[in-house]
């Protein structure tokens, strides 16, 4: 397998993590988004929504969007499954993780910064804000629903970790780099993430430990 | 079943044509989003994301987050799935549903145009111009997607309709009543659009033929 991956694509990190639990082997073609790579002529021939990642698993088309790529390693690779077994327990841990990868994350990404610069001439308080806000409604959302939901353990839907945790982590981890977000304020976030980061899978695969970090970029 | 609704969801539209086509009965309660009535406390009770739709399903916890929705209502009701057989094909199906649902939606959803108004004091031309970058950006997208795609066919992916299709039409849906957008730009996308508005399951669920729907709102 070869996946298209920048370290600080917060998508691409929930495919890392799984990726990474379930064993799989895979090599790295590196997109630099903050440069526009992902607009290249090569890149748009596999990703026409130039976004990240793309996951290519021997001859078929080239797989994109990361809960999509999650999904097809779950049923390719049932075994250390990412979703529960309980119809409701898959929809309550697909609802956590479309609650960050749809809710929230889609206002952070480059293209919505750069739009908010160049073509709103927004200035860099405001850019921030603008950031700030929708992380923290996000983050908020998620630490209300984890608090009130019986299901919620030692990771977001039980003892294992879901899909849910795979968009947990990422999450965080990009509110932390783009506004320096403090996990405090969501306990029962915090809680979790650290119980996620104490595995290698999430651990090693975050985004300053890849080889393309460039940590003042 | 209840389902919490508004007839200009589209998030809620693409729940509403998924029962539709599995036959299955349900109680509407409206949530009119251009109100608030999602910030009450009862429907923060409900769904402490504050968004359209929850479904309520027995005596199990809500339901809430569209395409989670969708999953489960396919793996309850297997029959007529909104999902292909094949691995990779239904992470296809899955791929094109997350283009619009994760890439698209998000960015003309009544609290962002909120923000733009009250936070950014952008003027109604500029809120126009946002929605129509962030639509027309997913539309050629998800066109480019389904023109290069083999397994598009008379819906997005095969010959019956996916969760693809369930995003594809209330996208387009909303991209009309929002900035007139002419689906004669993307062929792939109106050819495919109007054999599923050809379906009952499709067009007597849109916006328009909602009990709630007040077309001036």
């Amino acid at each position: 397998m070869k996946l298209f991956t920048f370290w600080r694509s917060q998508a691409t990190y929930r495919v890392r993590i799984a990726l990474a639990l379930k064993g799989l082997q895979y090599d790295s073609e590196y997109i630099d988004l903050l440069k526009g790579h992902q607009f290249s002529d090569a890149y748009d021939a596999v990703n026409p929504g130039h976004a990240l990642p793309t996951l290519i698993d021997g001859d078929g088309p080239p797989l994109v969007e990361s809960l999509a790529i999650l999904e097809y390693l779950d049923e390719k690779h049932p075994e250390l499954p990412l979703l529960p077994a309980d119809l409701r327990d898959r929809a309550h841990a697909r609802a956590v993780a479309q609650l960050l990868a749809s809710d929230t994350h889609p206002f952070i990404v480059p293209r919505v910064r750069k739009y908010l610069e160049k073509e709103l001439g927004l200035d860099e308080a405001k850019r921030t804000a603008w950031l700030r806000h929708w992380l923290e409604t996000g983050s908020h959302a998620v630490e209300t629903v984890l608090t009130r939901d019986a299901r919620t353990g030692r990771f977001c839907c039980g003892e294992r970790p879901t899909i849910a945790d795979l968009c947990l982590v990422p999450h965080f981890v990009s509110a932390g780099m783009l506004v320096q977000m403090d996990l405090g304020a969501y306990p029962t976030c915090k809680r979790i993430f650290e119980n996620c980061m104490a595995l290698d899978a999430f651990s090693n695969t975050q985004p300053v430990k890849q080889p393309d970090c460039s940590p003042g970029h």
